[in-house]
Parts: C-alpha cells; structure tokens; sequence
C-alpha cells in the first residue's frame, strides 16, 4: 500500500475551479483549472470540480490512494463542522452539503474553509505573511474579505464569521453597499465599487480608455482591463483607483488600531492588478489612519501565493484538520 | 508564617486612586479610595498611592505580609514587562517605571496593565461577560477603550496596544478626535465629544438645564450632571445623547462583523451614568450595522462590575502573571 503523503486542494471561485496537489512538503506537484460556468446549474459543477482534480491528480502523477486528504475553498459563509456551504452567491449555492459530494465521489476524508481564511492561511503559511504572529490577511476582489490569524493561529470567531472586514462603515451616509448598508469599506473599495465610480465618470462624460471595457453580461470591469487603463495612466481609472486605495487604507488604518497585528497581507485580484504602486496608494493612507506606534511595527505586505493560495490554503487547512482529528493513521 | 493569599489592586485614574484588597476567592475584603490630584504632581500621587493601600489593607485587616502580589492599571499605553507608563496624559506621567516604584515600596511583585485591559479581564472573569469565549469589552468615558478576550485569553496585539476602537474611523471627514485625526469613534461618542456637542447647542442658544453644569476648571460636564439632564429629558442632553449612541452602535457593528464575538460588554462613565435607556438606543444601531447573524449571537450588555472592574482585573491580571512566572512558591 502506497504512502498517503498527498493532499488534493479546490478552489472554487464564480468564474473558475482550480485544484492542485501538494506533496507531503507542501510543494504544488500538479495543477489543473477549468471555468465554473454557474449558469450551467450546481450538478453541472460539481462534475467539473471532479473533473479538476482528477486533471490535477493527472498532472502529477499521483495516484487518488496515495492521497490522504481533501481540502475545499469556497467564496461565502460555510459550516466547517458540517460541510454544509450556507450560501454562495457567486455560485448560486444554498446549504449545499459539498463534503458529502466530495467523499462520495473521491472518496476521501474532505474539508470545507472559506476562500478567504484559506488565502489568509496559506499566506501565513508558506506566503508573504511567513513568520508573522498576528496577521490580518485583506483579500480585495469583487468585494473584500479578511483573515485573521492571532497568536500563529486561524482566528475564525464564535460563529465562525470573523474577518467580515469589507462591512466596517466608513460612512454612515456613504455609497450603497451590496450588503444593503451605507459606507462599508466594500462599497468604497471593493473591484464593483471602482467599477461604480468608473462608470459614473463615463456618464458625466470624462474619457477614458476603459469605454469599450464593460463587460456586456455583467456590467462588471475586469480586473484585467482595468490594469491595463492604470498602467496607461488613463485619468479615470487612476483617480478612482486612488480613491479606493486612500479608503482601503483608511480600513486597514482602524483594524490596525484595534488587532495591533504585526503583518498585514493584501491580496486578490485587484491588488494583484494594480500591484506595488496601488499597495503604495494603500500604505501612504494606512499610515496617516493607524497610530505612529501600531503602524511602525506592521509589515504591509502585497500576497505571495496569487492564484495559489486558495487551493494551498484549502489543503493545508485539510491537513490541519484531519491531523486535529486523529485520523492520520487511517 | 501567614500565608499569602491576598492581592492588591490598584486603579489610578485622573480624578481617583482606588485600591481593593482580594481573598484567595476573589472577594473584595476591603477597599479605600482617596483623589488623585494630578495638579500636585507626580511624587505626590505616588504617595497617594502608596497610602490608599495602606487604608484598604486596614479597612479590610489584612497585613502586609499576607498579601502575594500587587496589581495596578492605568489609563495608557503601558508595557506590562518593564512596569514603565509610556504615556498617561490624564496624569501627566511619561515613562514612569511605576513597578520599580510599587515593588520598592510595598515590598511585593508588581504588575502593570491598562485599565481597559483589566476592566475588561474583570468583566470576562467575574462580571457581565463571563462565560463568554470571545469577548469585547468597551469603556466609554472621556476617551474611549477597548479589551478583547480572544478564546478565553487576554489579546494584547504584536505590540499590546490592541483593542484601540475610539479610533476606528467613521468618516474620514468628521469631527477632529483628540488623537488628531478625523472621524474617530471617540469623536463621535465619547463623553468628550458628547461635551461639545451640548456646548455648540448651547452656544446655538438652546435651551437646556445643562448650562450651569459646566465645570469652570476642565470645561467638561461631568457624568453624574449629564445624568440628571438625561433623566429629566433634557432635549439637547437626550439629542446628543442619542447621536453618541447611534455612533457608537455603528463602531460596535463594524467590530462585531470584524471578531465575531459572543459577547460585548459596555462600561465606563458614560454607560453607568445613562444606564438601560442608553444601551437600549446603543443596541438599535448596532442592530443595523452588525450582520444579522453576527448580531444574533452576540449578547450586548452592561458592565456588572462599576467602579470595581479596574481593581479587580489588575488584581486577577497580576495573580495570573505572578503564577505564570512560576513565583507562587517565593
């Protein structure tokens, strides 16, 4: 019977599934990504998902019993305990029992975690957050989501919600949030909160280069494009980039006060857009919002992992996990 | 020889020093409580000190040499491990070695906190807040502070300056804290800002039962004649009032979504001073800006401890501490 040293990792995101395999190192020893195309129903997706893997699991040659365990990451609230996926907007998932699937289907122990405490825990990990104690890990896409580690561990709160850190009000008169508030963070500097004020821009009639951007389905402006537009230095783009980082920072400026942590890791998609001058945009505002004191302790760091850290962080959770629950012999 | 089996806490404020005497079981035997007097300077304060022991250790017939270990807190930044206040405005103290001082003249281990953190400990321990797992606890006063319980376990942050919610940023755009900055929480809904913004209505020409309340020394209205406005329905009392608590709501709705705890507990001043009525109007706006199902686990309520919890949580904070280090044998 082979060694089980391996552990598979999903990443299921509204527009794409990946998966990859760690070896007993934490090295990725193959990976794989397909769309999720959610208009094609949950059944529809889940076959894919099984598809992913078993692509990755390809990729690496490594065969399904030398695997030991299964780790997921979705984007929304979801049951750890349970398996159960309360709600997943992006995918159009209600108290779906995925876990269940899973070992149904490849038939090993398997692990739920949200997208976001997955990116957090692999950026603490093995990312640019490596040595920290207590780090607050800021995943910026189109909404904003945190991780909390305090003192080398998940910080996941009494109802496993913790980190909801796009929802402080900066604002209580300020722009319409997706949740139905005023002035969340999200609605100022979320990827649809650029969008929305891009947009609002065009209507007043500003040019751009970003017109002809809008994607036609959802109205959405991809990450993609926009950092084309910003490296451009197309005048609306950067004006409202700017606005979203000085926002961002006035954020990371009040949970800094509050978690006095010692390593922030900004991450997602629009960081990975924007990059170093956007994280520089964030910084110069952070530090005028946190104490002199809380701020010289804090490194404020831009994600190591990129695309990885789901499927790291959703594996290496996996891993926790099931050593946690004394099933490493089986 | 007597065994060791009391504590000492000491509370140093701006206006008062208390100082309790704790049994074995936690109990306040005794208790003495003299003014601060920051105005007669530092030596003298320290004698003070010094001789509001002495009274509670003969209030309660405790001796001297059956007292383990002292606990004292007070309001600022301080760093636990050396025993030195960096900074206390409200007594005019700046790196002051006060445990040099204490174990000097007392003749037992010392141990310094903030006095947030110890009310804080305290409520979790023995007040409003036990059995909580995650807690937050937040004192409204002239300033306002915060504690967080994390899992059972005092959080103090990579720095120990955790838990500084009167500065969280509600509008970057509102009124000037103390801190320099704009918009912060303590801005909005400390006793400070609720000062000023009676002041501006007075000065508007409104009529209230306030203005003759004001204190000529510090220009502050002083808790105890704020109440007595409240309760006989003031309008520009029980206004600004309202609008402290609606802030203040928001804030605890931002760090609610943020830690997910189970339990936030209110003290300080400004909660005893306008009591249920207050949290009432505090927990309808938290209401509104917290997750419904962050706000549906979470009890929101009013400090049990009064005037105690300082004494009481540097007390149990420097028993914790002196037996973490392995002394309970000296």
């Amino acid at each position: 019977m082979p060694k089980k040293n391996y552990t598979i990792g999903i990443d299921v995101g509204g527009t794409k599934i990946l998966a990859a395999i760690l070896d007993q190192d934490q090295n990725i020893v193959g990976r794989a990504k397909k769309k999720t195309r959610v208009e094609e129903g949950v059944e529809a997706v889940l076959v894919r998902i099984v598809d992913t893997v078993n692509e990755a699991l390809a990729a690496s040659k490594v065969a399904l019993d030398q695997v030991r365990t299964v780790g997921i990451c979705v984007p929304g609230p979801a049951e750890p305990d349970t398996g159960v996926i309360i709600e997943a907007p992006n995918l159009g998932w209600r108290n779906l029992n995925i876990i269940e699937f899973l070992v149904k289907t490849i038939g090993r122990p398997a692990y739920l975690s949200n997208d976001v405490t997955a990116g957090t825990w692999a950026e603490f990990s093995m990312g640019a957050g490596r040595g920290a104690r207590n780090l607050l890990g800021v995943f910026i896409g189109t909404g904003i989501g945190g991780g909390i580690i305090i003192d080398g561990q998940l910080y996941e709160g009494s109802g496993r919600q913790a980190g909801e850190i796009g929802h402080i009000c900066l604002n209580p008169h300020g722009p319409v949030c997706g949740c139905g508030r005023h002035g969340c963070l999200e609605a100022y500097a979320s990827r649809t909160a650029m969008t929305r004020d891009i947009k609002a821009a065009l209507d007043r009639g500003i040019k751009s280069s970003i017109t002809k951007e809008i994607d036609e389905d959802d109205r959405q402006i991809r990450s993609r494009q926009l950092r084309q537009a910003f490296l451009d230095g197309d005048k609306v783009v950067t004006d409202v980039v700017k606005q979203a980082a000085y926002f961002l920072g006035i954020g990371l400026g009040s949970l800094a006060n509050v978690l006095n942590p010692d390593c922030i890791v900004l991450g997602g998609g629009v960081v990975e857009a924007f990059g170093d001058a956007y994280v520089k945009q964030v910084n110069s505002s952070f530090k005028r919002f946190a104490f002199q004191s809380v701020y010289d302790k804090i490194k404020l760091v831009q994600a190591g992992l990129g695309d990885d850290a789901g499927v790291v962080g959703a594996a290496l959770i996996a891993r926790r996990k099931h050593a946690a629950a004394g099933k490493d012999q089986a």
